[in-house]
This record gives C-alpha cells, sequence and structure tokens, in this order.
C-alpha cells in the first residue's frame, strides 16, 4: 500500500465520516438544506485535496461541484464523475444503526451512502491528494459531481451543455459499480438502462364498503394486481408489445466468456435467503441481471394498510414500476410503449394514468481502448489480479449522457460489492475497498498517461 | 310525524352531535381513551332516557354498554343491539370537513359513525325516550351496545355466553343496515358473512437494488401480483378450491323476485363515476353484492411509496383480502381454504405467511315470524308503503352468533341508505332517516306487542 495512505488512513476515514453524516437524500423535498450542505462540503474538500479551482454550480434543481487542476494542457485530461446525494433511507426501522451516523463493524463502514456513491466518490478526492503529495498529476483532472443521480439525474445533460468547453476531456472516470469480490476485481463494461414509471389505477369515485358494494365494482387494487400479473409471462418474459424489438442478442461467444466469471446460483440465493430463484427461461441467473431486460414493481400501495381491518373497497391504487434495459432498447420508447400498452390492458371499470418518473439509456463500453487498458493495469498493479471484464445489472445513465453530449467514452471502475446493501438498509462499503480505491487511482493516472504518449 | 319528536327534534340533533364528537375508532389503538369515552356516553344517554338500570360492562376488549327497562314480566322482550365504535378516519384528507365535527349540508348530518352505527344505535335511545314521555313501553327492552363491531366483534360472543340469563329476550332489533332509498323502504333479511385474512409474502431477506439484482430473483411485490390474480378468474368466479362447496343456490323464484327491486345499473354506475361495472359472469349486480361471494383486496403495501423513486426490489410486501360469504358458507371453513390455497400457489422464490383479522357468518332472517311482520307494519303506518325484503351485501356476524348463542332471530330494521358512505370519507345520514327511524321504532314496539298477545 501507498505509504502516505497508509499514513493518513484514519483521517481519510474520518472525512469521509464527516460527508456521510450529511442526509443528501435527493428523492425527499425535506432534506433538500442537507443536499445543498452536501454540495458545499464536497467543493470545500476539493479545494483542501489540491485542486486548483472548484465551485457550486447551480442548476433547476440540486448543484453540480465543479472541480479542476490542470497541470499542463499538453497532457491527457481525465474528467471524473460522482455524486453526492444518496438514496432514502426507509425502511429505517431495518437499520441496525442510525443510516446518517457512519460506524465501523468488521472492517465495513455502515451508512447510506457508504459505498453509493460517497466513499466510491470520495475516493477520487482523496487520490487527488495523494498524487498532490506524492507524485504529483501525471494528467489533468476534472471533477463532476452531481446531487441527483439517485432522482434521474434531471438537470445533468442540461449542465452538461451548457459546458461542453469546460468539461473537455480524453476519458471519464467513474467509480459507482461493483467487483466481482475482492479476490476477483472486476471492470464493468455493460450497463443496463431505465424507464421508471408510476401507475394509478381509479375505480369508483370514492372509497367503498367492501360488503355493500363487494362484487359488483372493479376493485382497484384487485384491478392494478391482474394488469400487473399480465406485463411478465410465465416464463418470464415481459409482454409489452415491441419491448424486445431492439434487444441485442448477445453471441454465444459471450455468453461462454460470461459463464466463466465466478457466479454460483447456490450461494447467490443462499445470500439472499430464498429456496428458489426465478427469472426468464433460458438464461442463468448472472445473465437474467446483466444482459436481459427487466421489470419490477418498486413499489405497491393502496387501500387500508394500517392496524388491524378496513372493510373498504378503496377508490385508487398505485404502482412504482421500473423496468431494466439493454443496448439497444431506447428508454424513452420503452417509457411510450409501456405507456400505451398498460392502458390498452385496463378494465373500463376503471381508469389509468401513466406517469413517467425518470429513465437512462443502456450502454457497454470498449475493453479495446486506451483507458480501459490503463485500468486493467492499475488493478493488476494494486490488486495483483487481471480484472474481469463484466456487465452489470444497474444503470448509470449518463453514460450516455456523455457519450452523446461530449463525445467521451467512460471507464467504470468501481470498488463495491453487491453485497454492499445499496439502496438497502444497513449500506456499507469495506474499509480495504474504500482504501484500495485510492491506492489504484492514482495507478489509473499514471497509466493512462503513459499510454497516452 | 310523532309531536314529541317534532317538539324535541333539535335536541335529538345536539345529543346525537355530541356522540359524533367522540372519535371511537376501535380498529387504532391510539383512540382508546376516547372509546371507553364513548361507552360511559352511551351508558348516561341510556339512563337518561329512562332506562331503569344501565352499565359498563368491561370485557377483555372494549365495554359492552348493558341497560334495560322492564315494565312487566309477562311483556314480551325486545333486546336491542348496536355499536357505538366506528371505522377509521383515513383518507382524512378525501374529508370536506372533519370527521369527529359533524356538520349538517343539505339535510344531512356529515361525521364518521353518523350513520354506522352511532346514529342508528342513538335512534333506539330516543325512541326509548319517546316511548316513555308518551305512549309508555309496550315491551320490555334490553339493550347491547358493543365497542368492538368495526373490528370483528372479538369479545361479543364471550359477554353474550356469560350473560345468557340477563339477555333473555324475545327478539333481538339492529339498526345497522340501509333501505332501498326513501321512496322504497326495505328491511334485511339476508346479511353476507366475512373472512377477513391478511397475508405477507417474503422474497429476498432484505431490500435489493433493482438493478444488481432485477431479473433474478422472485420481486415478492410482482409475486403477490400474480398471486391475487390468480384468486378471481376471468368469469369473475374465486379459484379457491371448494369455496363454492356449500353456496346456496338462489331459487329462480327468489331471483325474479329480486329482479323487481329497483336497482338500476346505469345509475349505480353513474353515482360510482365508472364506465363499466364488474362481477361474476351471469349475475346482475344486485345478485352479486347480496346473494354472491366475493374477494376484494382491501389494502396493499409494500416497497417505496413515498415521493419520487426508489429502484428497488422490496423484501416483503403485504395485502389485506376479505371475502364476503352466503348461505351455507361457515367463516372458519373458508379462511382455512384460502389459506392452504395461498399458501400453495406460492413459487419456491417467496415464502408466505397467511393471517386470519376476523369473520362472522352469512345469515337469512325469516320474513314469516312475528317480529318481521311487526317491522313492516311499523315501516307501513310510519312510511305508508309495505317495505322490500332484500337481502344485503354487508356483514353483521353478530347476527348467527345471536342466533347460536341465545336462540333468538334478529330484525333488521335499518333506516340507511347505501350512498351514506359509511366507512368512506364525508359519512353521512340523512335528518329525515334519523328522525323517521325515531318515530318507526317505538310503531315495532306497538305491533309486536300487539302480535304477540
Amino acid at each position: 500500500m501507498n505509504p502516505y495512505i497508509v499514513a493518513n488512513e484514519s483521517r481519510f476515514l474520518e472525512e469521509l465520516f464527516a460527508l456521510l453524516r450529511i442526509p443528501s437524500v435527493s428523492a425527499d423535498a425535506k432534506f433538500a438544506d442537507h443536499v445543498h450542505t452536501a454540495a458545499d462540503w464536497v467543493k470545500d474538500a476539493l479545494l483542501k485535496a489540491g485542486a486548483t479551482h472548484a465551485e457550486v454550480c447551480q442548476t433547476p434543481g440540486y448543484p453540480i461541484v465543479y472541480g479542476e487542476t490542470i497541470v499542463d494542457p499538453a497532457l491527457p485530461t481525465v474528467l471524473v464523475y460522482g455524486h453526492y446525494d444518496v438514496q432514502p433511507a426507509d425502511p429505517i426501522e431495518l437499520w441496525t444503526s442510525p443510516p446518517f451516523e457512519p460506524v465501523v463493524k468488521d472492517g465495513k463502514i455502515y451508512a447510506r451512502g457508504s459505498s453509493d456513491d460517497k466513499g466510491q466518490m470520495f475516493m477520487h478526492i482523496k487520490a487527488l491528494e495523494v498524487m498532490m503529495q506524492t507524485t504529483g498529476l501525471p494528467c489533468n483532472v476534472k471533477f463532476m459531481i452531481e446531487g441527483e443521480e439517485e432522482v434521474g439525474s434531471a438537470n445533468l445533460g442540461w449542465f452538461v451543455a451548457q459546458n461542453v468547453e469546460r468539461l473537455k476531456a480524453d476519458v471519464i472516470l467513474i467509480s459507482d459499480t461493483a467487483i466481482l469480490s475482492n479476490e476477483n476485481p472486476s471492470i464493468t463494461v455493460g450497463l443496463r438502462g431505465l424507464s421508471y414509471m408510476e401507475v394509478e389505477v381509479t375505480g369508483p369515485n370514492r372509497d367503498l364498503h367492501s360488503g355493500i358494494y363487494g362484487g359488483a365494482v372493479g376493485n382497484p387494487i384487485n384491478v392494478l394486481c391482474n394488469m400487473i400479473s399480465q406485463l411478465v409471462d410465465q416464463d418470464g418474459k415481459i409482454t409489452i408489445p415491441g419491448f424486445y424489438d431492439k434487444v441485442e442478442d448477445v453471441s454465444v461467444e459471450e455468453r461462454t466468456e460470461m459463464a466463466k466469471a465466478p457466479f454460483d446460483e447456490a450461494e447467490f440465493a443462499r445470500d439472499l435467503g430464498v429456496d428458489g430463484l426465478a427469472g426468464e427461461t433460458g438464461y442463468s441467473a448472472h445473465e437474467r441481471v446483466s444482459i436481459r431486460p427487466t421489470l419490477d414493481v418498486n413499489g405497491i400501495w393502496g387501500g387500508y394498510t394500517g392496524e388491524g381491518s378496513k372493510t373498504v373497497i378503496a377508490s385508487k391504487a398505485y404502482a412504482k414500476i421500473s423496468m431494466r434495459l439493454v443496448p439497444h432498447q431506447d428508454s424513452a420508447e420503452i417509457s411510450q410503449l409501456f405507456q400505451k400498452h398498460f392502458e390498452s390492458i385496463a378494465p373500463d371499470s376503471v381508469k389509468v394514468k401513466v406517469g413517467y418518473h425518470h429513465g437512462g439509456q443502456p450502454a457497454v463500453t470498449p475493453t479495446d481502448s486506451v483507458a480501459y487498458k490503463a485500468a486493467a493495469m492499475a488493478f493488476e498493479e494494486a490488486w495483483g489480479k487481471t480484472p474481469i471484464p463484466m456487465r452489470e445489472g444497474g444503470s448509470i445513465p449518463i453514460v450516455a449522457l456523455f457519450e452523446r453530449e461530449l463525445g467521451l467514452k467512460s471507464v467504470l471502475m468501481g470498488f463495491g460489492l453487491n453485497s454492499d446493501a445499496i439502496h438497502s438498509p444497513n449500506e456499507h462499503y469495506g474499509i480495504f475497498n474504500y482504501l484500495k480505491g485510492i491506492e489504484t487511482i492514482p495507478l489509473f493516472f499514471k497509466h493512462y498517461a503513459e499510454l497516452s504518449k
């Protein structure tokens, strides 16, 4: 391990803890002040780490923190992207320690955002400090840290379009993904896209007594359940007409390659505490979470949900439904197909409204680029292993956005683990991963500068 | 109208308002003090109205108010049943005036419980007063007013069994049902039973990120929707094996008689604001809500239900599901059939728990009894019309309980309207119905005494 990191380990942890204590939940307006506080904190941290310039850039939503250190215009420039906002902490009662009071247990930092993405983002700020204090910067570096990633990066496209000149770079470096395991480091080369919808089903114009009216009216909860159940068939195929039209059939070669990656389905099921897995017929669990699209209900509610019982037929029922997309599905098109289909299957006993929360395009990144090679060499040097190129199931819609707006490819050099429980209670991040990330990032800069010569 | 009622109309309303101001919600423990307050209030009201004895009888749950006036052991005795507890007020935001601050609009009293059952129950206390102050009591009267009707009358059976001697009577009189309309008074002769269940579906042992895991795990919300959708087929038939085994096929004669009752399906749909009705193939809407059993989801919840979006696969999803039963289905048996079936259709990607909230037996009351005839004559005298015998969709499980424990038939002389929005926001009760009920009840006592001679 780099001796500077060893010497500063406890301070690096304390600084991250300070950031984790700010409950910067972007999805819930009552945390708005904290989201702004986190932005200011990141700007200050950039300046302290050695950025020659940093500022909080206002947007129509939450601000984007921009920072840079330009050592020589002739050198290549790395644009680091990350986000300082976090997912809501609920269900809060399932946390074993308060989500915004980080604690260390078994070598892991427990806090909302510890992995996604404050911990991973802050590694880059500390890597900047490491380079500034030791080797110096082998490349120019720019930072673009946003506060709306968890709510669909609504204003990032606007910001990027307004700042094309300032954001000029040679590659984008992002740590917001996972490695296979600490024994099997990997680099994410594919990401699924997303269409996130919300539906409202209205039956009668008021809540009704289920005895007096039951049997003769379309119960919106039953109807919603029926409609949801029709969206995926018994083979796990999504039934929305046109949904698969643009889905890329992954080649036998790539599937054979994927099958070599360590992915133990029995262990996967055991970790989740389930007796059986589920999903699309004809694909392995590893394929189902990476190269195949999905449809999941993320939330459902309607009627009486309190203590005890109430014999009511609700007027309305709701669900949040999202689809993960694969190359070359288009998020806007899929959202429209969903809406059209959902409306078409509604019986005349109800009215439906379909709304759109957010989305993102799927992306695949090349493995033959200079940047990928530099990332692989950085892993080899720090971890002693060649990283495995992996497709991942999550979405980082901004990868497609950056390619479109800035003409730049991204390298997804994440250091998290899928078991970090991101978006769940008891999110955590290994101290090993945090420090190893801070060690690996400067090596990427070094190899990228050398390979770019 | 009875001149005593005319002279005391405004006081009769004020007294009811005082009772309606007590938020005696039995389903929610935080209203417990108010439920007890309502019991005390009813006891005092009985004594003021002329009961020679009244007391608040403790039970393992909320108390039962007992009262009586025995004028002559040789006279027949009428046992009045009612309840002083009310449904929860939620969704409270849909009320146009606060649920526990009664107001009169367009001749109707708006408040939770105004119809179900405080308004209808209190008519009997005022009818006692009317008789005591005018004609005297032609029968003995006993009152049994409970505080757990809206949560399944859990302790009523216990109380009745302990007080068989004290509750001795010739007939039970209950006002907790509706008439067809103010132009078409009716008497309820059939009631559906109820089995009220709660289900919990558990998928993974923690909330998961829908990108990382989506596609390979059974999403408990999707699974719950699939399972619910399987409970009722496309013809509106409930699919639980054995569910219909004991359902009585109502005779062609009775169905023909029913079809003569004024029930306008187009008006029914218009009132509910729906373009189409729903239900079991082969039955009219009127039949579907009265002589046929049902399965309705009364509440559903799971995953992220807050503002915005969260890309989560929930660990658990829940639903409250109730079935209305018809003669001769058995509530306990149906609950068991439901549980067995629901467990049997669960895929191995989830675990399910099925719990039981409460239930009640269906009941049919005779139309050839002295009590029914007395009720019909009372309606004829007060309303100028012969009441129509009607089967109603709701459940009053205590009708079967009283028959079993006390050997007594009930007369269901309700004065509400189905449009009273009981169990819904903006519950109301017509002042006309309230006063007409107070007028009709003493006439029942008169005719019942005469016919019993």
